[in-house]
């Protein structure tokens, strides 16, 4: 589970660098699919990935809108800031913690029972889905994307 | 790790559903970024996550290109037939597997050495990444994409 969050957050500075050297206004641009935009997808998936863990510790969540995210660097702070809470939670995550249940009210106002470790895989699966996305717009203006592999991020010791 | 396989098993059945509702040319047309096209996303995913299950176990690997699989049915085909070797090995992973160490010839003619556990991961970042290029192609085609949600497709018994 810690891997698979430590290259998704290797991806993302990846990201955030291949975004340094791209005019804002593509960043910013709307875009067909996803949340529309490049900026706009990073923005959502470090609010969803921090919601995510935010939610299961029982703690207050995020309520801002992208629109006072309008700029790499804003984008990069809060990532930094929320970071820190996901990053605490992440690697201190223990085998046990994996059938932990969560209890979700859905909005057919049905109550949903959710394992912690179904969260945390949801939350991984949700920034790979959309980077897959950055990675069609990253072509469509011309840029080569950031590798996906998981492979070769040096992510483990071997 | 089996439940990430799940996921990404259950994901692909919805997208074949998916496929067939939309006209074959939509599924063969050349698009921009990832390998080019939405059916030969699919067949590349199946090819990709088949062939690293092959490489582990030292077998055979499949050479055939996507010009011979041109339409849903043939695809279908192929993932039925491969899936079959994939769900034996994932089904039935144990966590010492994990650490296996596996060697591959990088395309410099150096050696990198790979752990299963890595190369399990790999296999599944790389088809959620894919199938986040078909939910933009699946916008710029007016379709609503399938849902990449890991919560709420019934993979865990809670």
């Amino acid at each position: 589970m810690k891997l698979l969050f430590n290259y998704n957050w290797a991806v993302r500075e990846e990201w955030y660098e291949w975004c340094g050297v791209v005019p804002l206004e593509e960043l910013l641009k709307v875009r067909t699919g996803g949340v529309g935009g490049i900026l706009h997808t990073l923005f959502h998936i470090i609010d969803v990935e921090w919601s995510w863990i935010r939610i299961l510790q029982g703690k207050p969540d995020f309520q801002e809108g992208f629109k006072d995210y309008q700029s790499l660097e804003r984008v990069k702070e809060l990532d930094a800031l929320f970071k820190k809470d996901v990053e605490e939670f992440v690697l201190s995550w223990e085998d046990g913690w994996e059938n932990n249940l969560f209890q979700e009210l859905r909005e057919d106002g049905t109550m949903e029972t959710l394992t912690w470790g179904e969260v945390l895989r949801h939350t991984v699966a949700h920034e790979i889905h959309h980077i897959g996305q950055l990675s069609v717009w990253s072509r469509e203006i011309g840029k080569k994307p950031v590798s996906a592999n998981f492979i070769g991020k040096g992510l483990t010791n071997n």
